[in-house]
């Protein structure tokens, strides 16, 4: 069963309607691309402006989604919050649609809280959640939410809850950290959180990757971690990480939105919430032309994509 | 009229129950025992843990100030959000009461964003509220939201909004940038976040104050601000200001909820929500022994105050 778990995780893009409000269709639509792509989807991540969702759009879009067809079991949807009783209902919610593993930011609006606070927050989640199928990841992005996931509170939580908090998403980009975790907590599910790291990261152990750009190259990545081993993995990994290093001179979110605004034939993809903006046309085209430049195609999304 | 609005706010603590609730009947007493000593009372601050309460918590418990009889002019409550929908229900719904003053963070998951993507979300926040009775006080806490309201985005805001945006919270702590925005926008409402900073803003026509620690000295503070051109002045400055001092040098929120446990005899006051940890005992004494040292007293709080 577990080899039949996602290895590499696109954090989900949420398109929007021109008024701003979560478009289902076009979501359930590229939620369907991905998985076909062999990517599980981290819906509600960062990447998926989920903390510009209200709790009942994120409720609302979970329900589409998995309405819509797509396996729970490829879900890791994003049910972190500020405010425990939003963490605890939407992964409450999430187990009660069938999906057992969950992406939990801390807290984020106070800086310089110390561990026994998020001990006692995540612990509070796990006792509030009242699931034994919960496989809880922690969510380490400090230089976005502010506050560490450090190595002794992992300890503490995978300590307490052996069953239910198994794993982290790596967001720091500091390979130093990734690699003293996969030392530290050898059982741990370790997910870096870019391709780029997955040559050092697989040989030690990691789960494989939750990547942003794995809304545009799911397939190159998931190619990379099952053929890592082989003599063709070199020439995989300068493409794909070639891709990476394209999108990340731009804007992520806004740059991401618009490369599958173009390869769908679809504008409305390109919107994004505030406080994001999104890419002008000029500053567009130079990501498109770049990508297409490296041979990069969005192949099977194409103009059918838009059907819901 | 502008002469009776509050020149002192309290970011007023919000108890929880043991069980982590919040206790409405607590608030309520508290926020009179507030109003009596001449503060207004900015509810759902950083100092209320608001971001710690769901949206359902912030508008079950503005409603219950209101119904519990406390005036909507005294109150400025915060109605901020990373996601612009709540941001809009809060702030709808605090006009709907009869609050006409919002004060409002910026969005504070994504950092590094720009004014033009602040500008889109409070004008969007602003037309999305569509009342002409909102005053909008803008909130700069740059080291905990890690997102600065700059004076460019101030600008452009008061010339499309001037009926609306009227004024700003400067948590900042950086008097440079209060004594600045004094000079560039003199009918802006600005309000340092601390009593200490008053002596300073006053004659260059701040508003007033919203500080953590009128929790405790409201009274001290509106009495500062009445007859700071007074021969007085210096000595009511140089006890309100030894107060604030010693408060700072614990954490802030669980040394406030200690003090007003202590004097209203009411341990029950001590709860924070996680992340934050309520102070031990025996710092919780070193705080309070510390005020009694220098003659503090919360008259008229009491034991009474644990009546709703």
């Amino acid at each position: 069963l577990e080899l039949l778990s996602p290895r590499v995780y696109a954090p989900v893009l949420t398109p929007f309607t021109p008024e701003l409000a979560p478009d289902a269709a076009r979501f359930v639509t590229f939620c369907r691309w991905l998985t076909a792509q062999g990517a599980g989807l981290a819906i509600f991540g960062t990447n998926s402006e989920a903390n510009s969702l209200s709790l009942r759009e994120r409720l609302t879009l979970l329900d589409k989604v998995i309405d819509g067809g797509i396996d729970p079991a490829r879900l890791m949807p994003g049910t972190g919050a500020c405010a425990l009783p939003d963490a605890i209902e939407l992964s409450r919610h999430a187990l009660a649609r069938g999906c057992s593993r969950v992406l939990v930011l801390p807290p984020f609006f106070y800086k310089a809280v110390d561990d026994d606070g998020l001990f006692d927050y995540y612990a509070r989640l796990v006792d509030g959640v009242q699931s034994t199928a919960l496989r809880l990841y922690l969510y380490h992005i400090p230089q976005v939410s502010g506050v560490a996931i450090t190595h002794a509170l992992i300890e503490r939580l995978i300590t307490r809850y052996p069953q239910n908090v198994v794993g982290i998403k790596d967001s720091s980009g500091d390979w130093s950290n990734t690699e003293k975790m996969l030392e530290r907590f050898p059982d741990f599910e370790i997910f870096p959180a870019s391709e780029t790291l997955l040559s050092r990261a697989l040989p030690l152990g990691a789960a494989g990757c939750i990547s942003a750009t794995a809304n545009l190259q799911p397939g190159a990545i998931a190619d990379y971690i099952a053929r890592w081993r082989s003599p063709d993995a070199a020439a995989i990994a300068q493409r794909m990480e070639a891709v990476r290093a394209t999108l990340q001179k731009y804007s992520m979110i806004a740059a991401l939105k618009h490369v599958v605004a173009q390869f769908q034939d679809d504008p409305q993809w390109r919107v994004v919430r505030p406080p994001l903006r999104m890419l002008d046309d000029t500053t567009g085209r130079q990501v498109v032309d770049a990508l297409r430049a490296l041979g990069f195609d969005m192949a099977g999304l194409g103009r059918d994509g838009r059907k819901a």
